[in-house]
């Protein structure tokens, strides 16, 4: 058994060297550690004599905040390194390959996607990918569905929810998503200039009622195992292919918070996108296709989910008539609601999105920031009555013309 | 570390024995196995010379089901043992102190309560328990509500949710309530006489809907420990006194379903009255005592909860104004849903109830068994819009009647 120790790059290279394959026994290896050190390392090792590469992960027992340490269970290295063998069994070549792992040290061994680029990276810079929606609604789709009760052994599924309790990254969501950005918070980071919008966060009585029912689900509704921090940040892309990221949020959760990371996200970049484009032909180009994305990122996501039920249900009961229809409603109003609270966080909470705190216009960057916020809080109020992704997108309209009047 | 063997009188005898406490060195005790058989042995061990006495209960490696042999974990015993102690802890005196156990020999020793009587035996019999739902609404006030998001911290719920993952025992409910009553399945029993009813079950659309919601509840719903069983036959009781036995079904589920048994098993025995009462007035006033017992035990239960809720709230986000109604209207639909679920498998499922399955005369335990399936569909059907204990009267009311005519 392996004791516990932070990597430094020699060590990362040691390890290489003793991994059956990539590398050649004599071979010359480099390591960068290219993490944001925040909650681990991660180590990129190529072959000076090859076109090889690996990345080594490794979990840190703190996360650095705000200057200060924050304890954070290892346990998450193993619950990381799981998720992503079972996400690669349910969607081969949609997350990384795991090669080798270490438990005890807290470390994954796996395949490195430096051919791709960051999703978030790439938004920011105009790129299209007209693939994505596909393939992140195939991944939700199917991660989602056989982990679910509605895809698996009910009784594996517990055993399965069993391995997968994750106290200290739950309690990080629970804190940042649903909880401060409601009220005064030492972790809460927003400029001054918005501090009328963080101040009817913390006042706002129908939308603090909406929050809390959001946060019962996330700590109550065990329904499949979830991704747990699927932003765009988590993604890597390329126009022709995407890659899942990051699991180490996984835990038995509501779907809807999946879906909805992925929607909150395109629409975090929708409205920084004044920010971004001058040209207002342009912007209005690039606002469709956001908007497009949303829209289809939902249908694909419910098609294949629908498709999933019809073909691979192991729910006897589950074929009942209309009960596919109400479950597929709630899977909905659930993305709606957790999209919202998502953009919420990424405004006035601890952690930002590039797409809008880079914007280098102090002016628009505030307007992207209000408008995200307006968006985010009618996602919130509406998602216990909304039915289609067209209500959603009038909702994301009205909420923009409303915070510009 | 001992090894598994089912335990004979002499075995407990000698256990007894050797425990610190409550016998002689020298005792003369008696052994006798007063269990079913089905699931567990159950010694009751007396001392010829004095008036103690402890019970020793052990799991079988199996459940003995329509004459075949049903493989189930032992984990359970470890399981029923620990949410025994947490009980106590919450509810000191109304569940039996643990006095020893193994985890190994799937046995705990514990407090006898032969001076009680199973709350079933005691309805059947006529007897009154003014101070029932005083105390069951305690019970499960306090059980629920501390081993819930809203009493207990957030992150030590969740491992204690992984402590009590419990997939044999929930695979019976989910068969035997939320499936198997409602399809043609080899463990269902009922008299032929009620062919009807039972087609009808299998063919009822709209009650096949509001099941499978039930169902995914069951499934998904972690939201407090519950007792998982907590029918007639596992309360002991005196008209001073109520003891909470056999948590052996214990996992994290919908509170609901706890209430809802309760309030099942009192109409159960309501259904059952007529065929054990002659006498009009005295009927009447029986049927009015059980029916004033259900809607006690909803009531006291909600203002225990209710005084909870303000006094012993660990999450801020919960005092949100309206959020507690609306917990609390959810938490009532559910009962009520999971209630009528109940009385429909003692019927038509495996397992049924002596008020109604001992009835002497054919014709009136028919009336008695068609009468509890009105009553059961009804509240299934209507769960979802319910709003008063009140309403759940009137519709065993307009069941009956429709029954009847």
């Amino acid at each position: 058994m392996s004791q516990y120790r932070p990597f430094t790059p020699q060590d990362a290279i040691e390890l290489a060297k003793t991994l059956p394959g990539p590398f050649a026994a004599d071979a010359n290896l480099d390591c960068h550690e290219i993490g944001d050190g925040n909650l681990n390392l991660v180590f990129h090792i190529t072959d000076q004599n090859s076109d090889k590469s690996i990345i080594i992960k490794q979990a840190l027992p703190y996360a650095k905040v705000v200057g200060e340490s924050w304890p954070l269970s290892l346990v998450r290295a193993r619950i990381e390194r799981e998720i992503l063998q079972e996400e690669y069994r349910l969607c081969p070549g949609m997350v990384p390959e795991v090669y080798h792992y270490d438990d005890d040290l807290a470390l994954t061994v796996m395949e490195d996607l430096s051919d791709h680029v960051i999703m978030r990276k790439g938004l920011i810079e105009g790129v299209s990918y007209p693939l994505f929606a596909q393939h992140i609604g195939e991944f939700m789709a199917r991660t989602l569905f056989f982990t679910s009760d509605l895809g698996m052994d009910q009784q594996l599924k517990k055993e399965q929810q069993g391995r997968f309790i994750n106290p200290d990254q739950c309690k990080i969501t629970e804190d940042l998503i649903f909880d401060e950005p409601y009220r005064i918070a030492e972790k809460n980071n927003y400029d001054v200039s918005i501090e009328d919008e963080a101040e009817a966060l913390r006042t706002d009585g129908v939308l603090h009622l909406e929050v809390a029912l959001l946060r019962e689900k996330f700590l109550t509704h065990g329904q499949a195992l979830l991704h747990g921090d699927l932003h765009t940040g988590s993604i890597f892309v390329t126009p022709e292919s995407t890659k899942v990221i990051d699991p180490e949020f996984a835990y038995y959760g509501p779907m809807g918070f999946d879906v909805g990371a992925v929607l909150a996200n395109l629409l975090l970049n929708y409205a920084s996108l004044p920010g971004w484009i001058q040209d207002e032909t342009a912007l209005r180009e690039r606002e469709t296709l956001l908007l497009n994305m949303v829209r289809d990122v939902w249908t694909e996501f419910e098609s294949r989910f629908r498709a999933l039920w019809v073909n691979d249900l192991v729910d006897p009961m589950a074929k009942t008539p209309r009960y596919q229809d109400l479950y597929v409603q709630q899977l909905f109003r659930d993305s709606i609601g957790f999209a919202g609270a998502k953009m919420v966080r990424r405004i006035v909470g601890l952690a930002h999105v590039a797409d809008i705190d880079t914007i280098p216009n102090a002016t628009e960057r505030e307007h992207a920031q209000r408008k995200a916020l307006s968006i985010g809080k009618a996602l919130i109020k509406n998602n216990r009555r909304l039915n289609t992704i067209g209500e959603v997108l009038d909702i994301v309209s009205t909420a923009v013309s409303t915070n510009k009047a």
